[in-house]
């Protein structure tokens, strides 16, 4: 189960964007399994895409549409990744598009496709077309937790959130919904985001609000180390708000906006990581006085990606050793270790390099049975700070991954 | 239990090396756990050291050592790292040397210390000086595997090997032996290794060897991906055989040295991979033109260190989705996934970034219930291979390292 993490209904419709889902038959169970999201004209539309260069099809048609107009319509499907099948991927995703262009009227290119699911089968691509209907019937403000199980894999849990923002008496509505490390079977665990709002802004104001976010929250997380061929996470602005257009990139509102885009995002970030596969505890890394963030992310995924300090995580045993050997070998330039402080908790174990003389097991081991665990390494050595979300690694993990099948 | 490995006594004696291995009482078990290497005066020797910035103190003072002289002594112990204790540390390795040093009448730096075993315990300086003494009274050529013995932590098995080589009738010996991936309570998988040889070398050309033979070994294999803070591997050459002085580095002796010393070390590492905790399957990756080999070991990497890909060997479950997403998301400057070709045993999984029309789940099944596998890479775009080995992550992974102190 989710570690300290339970579904959010209470979230606000946003003026511009309509959502359906529908049970398509892409799963053998009945399921909602598709969902279709409508943006009104002039929606300004921002994406972060995964970097692995095996990526899907899907992946590779929404970057290329996205760079010839304002989309219209987002199509997602779960149960099937469409990833890992060269040319034939690449042309199922387009003909859903096309399919959905002509039921509506509107230029292909306004279509953006997403999938997740297992890699290497091939797209149910006329189940998907004969599903469009319906999901165009339902659409509705309404829809954004359905939309939100639609896209879950082996997820146990929906992540939604809403935040409102006033400023001289206008009002922004954000809601934003994610997917992450389901597996329908032994597959990449994927995640998706999909975050709209009604505030009119600038597209490369977006554009930079958004991948500020990503860095802060999405790309601060690790279940597994693994990066996925399909993640995506996407920001739609429809303008529908009465507030004024943000077209100001360091104005008070731009900012304000910023960090409420940036609060989403961490929350749904770190709901991922609360429902990570085989996840017990939920554990923050928070890497202080690094040069720039980019140095205090390596340290952080070093100490995330270590498979000891995440056993020891699932095992409540406070194996300090393993944090230390696993910021050792982080790939940072001319790290003095005789400068590194590390905190578990507010328990101090390594003051400047040194073993606390304070410290001792048992109040190591009361940090640690928490459910909630922060590990603080401070590098003295800059003035960057950069805050990681991990979970640790149980048998459940293994079971997950390698028994699905078997 | 080790895949395929068993314990090797036919281990040849190097004229010029002597050993002995006693029950120091590091270890509350009685068990060996210290142990001594003599080696004749005018031996040279080079050794590779982890590249952890938290290296341990003994690391640090056998750096030091030796750059000031050639050693006579190496002074190992098993079941405590002296890692981790900052200064207490680095003066408790210097006092076990010292007190060697008064015992032989040898100048202080002519001792190497080696620890492994639980990080961040003060080591026990007092049982180890008083040890020694039985140690000397028992340096003999023979005692190969009794040192390997001493210096085993969760090791199940020892890891041991001899080479004789011949060129213009005389003979070169070279015994190599090594721990690795072992725990004594939940700590780093550290290794070790050591080598013997009474060949007769220039000292940079001894150096070149060991860093060509280590690139070739020891830093092409992963069983967790975290790097320990004690790694060390060392060659002593004594010069005691008959064949003349290698002093030229690409004549055809040195080459043949060199590759002999090379498979010593692949030998010693695969035995480590084989011996990973609770590893039930030995994995070759055969990663295939390259731009160079450096690349070719990233690759390799992404792939030995993704969980997802180590739970899907652990259940023979041939999920190549993930082979392709890991190597996607390998950190290396343009990859065309449209000319990557992978191949599992003999059978093609994608051809040229497409999914090969004969692969079917039961030929990949064959191959991945078999306890050795070969997962090949072809990146069709460069000259350089590299082979890299891994194990399989299994529930006895997260056990050995979860549980021992719960």
């Amino acid at each position: 189960m989710a570690v300290g993490l339970e579904e959010n209904t209470e979230l606000h419709p946003v003026m511009g964007i309509k959502l359906a889902a529908c049970s398509a038959g892409i799963y053998k169970k009945q399921r909602l399994d598709l969902a279709l999201i409508e943006c009104t004209q002039g929606t300004s539309v921002a994406a972060v895409f995964t970097r692995n260069a095996f990526c899907a099809a899907p992946v590779v048609v929404a970057r290329e549409h996205l760079d010839k107009c304002n989309p219209l319509y987002l199509l997602i499907n779960a149960g099937n990744a469409n990833a890992g099948l060269g040319k034939a991927g690449y042309k199922a995703a387009l003909q859903t598009c096309h399919h959905l262009a002509e039921l509506r009227g509107c230029n292909r290119n306004a279509i953006l496709p997403f999938s997740t699911g297992v890699i290497g089968e091939p797209l149910p691509v006329e189940k998907i077309c004969n599903a469009i209907p319906e999901l165009l019937d339902q659409l509705s403000e309404e829809n954004w937790l359905q939309v939100n199980r639609a896209i879950l894999t082996t997820d146990t849990v929906t992540k939604a959130v809403s935040r409102r923002i006033t400023f001289n008496q206008h009002q922004i509505t954000i809601t934003g919904i994610a997917k992450g490390s389901g597996m329908i079977r032994p597959d990449m665990a994927t995640m998706l985001a999909f975050i709209g709002t009604d505030a009119a802004i600038n597209s490369d104001i977006l554009d930079d609000v958004i991948k500020h976010a990503v860095n802060k929250s999405f790309n601060s997380i690790s279940v597994d180390g693994d990066t996925s061929t399909n993640d995506a996470c996407v920001i739609m602005a429809t303008g529908k708000s009465s507030m004024p257009v943000i077209n100001t990139p360091d104005s008070d509102i731009a900012i304000k906006f910023r960090d409420a885009v940036t609060e989403i995002c961490i929350y749904l970030a770190q709901a991922i990581v609360r429902d990570g596969e085989g996840a017990t505890k939920f554990v923050t890394l928070d890497i202080r006085h690094g040069i720039d963030s980019k140095e205090c992310q390596i340290v952080a995924a070093a100490i995330a990606h270590s498979p000891l300090v995440k056993t020891a995580l699932f095992a409540s045993d406070p194996n300090w050793g393993r944090i230390l050997a696993a910021i050792g070998r982080a790939e940072i330039d001319n790290l003095d270790v005789n400068k590194v402080t590390i905190y578990i908790g507010n328990i101090c174990i390594i003051d400047q390099g040194e073993r606390s003389p304070d410290y001792n097991e048992s109040k190591g081991e009361k940090v640690f049975k928490e459910e909630e665990i922060t590990i603080t390494v401070d590098l003295n050595r800059g003035t960057e700070n950069q805050l990681f979300w991990t979970c640790d690694f149980s048998y459940d993990y293994v079971r997950i991954n390698a028994e699905y099948r078997t």
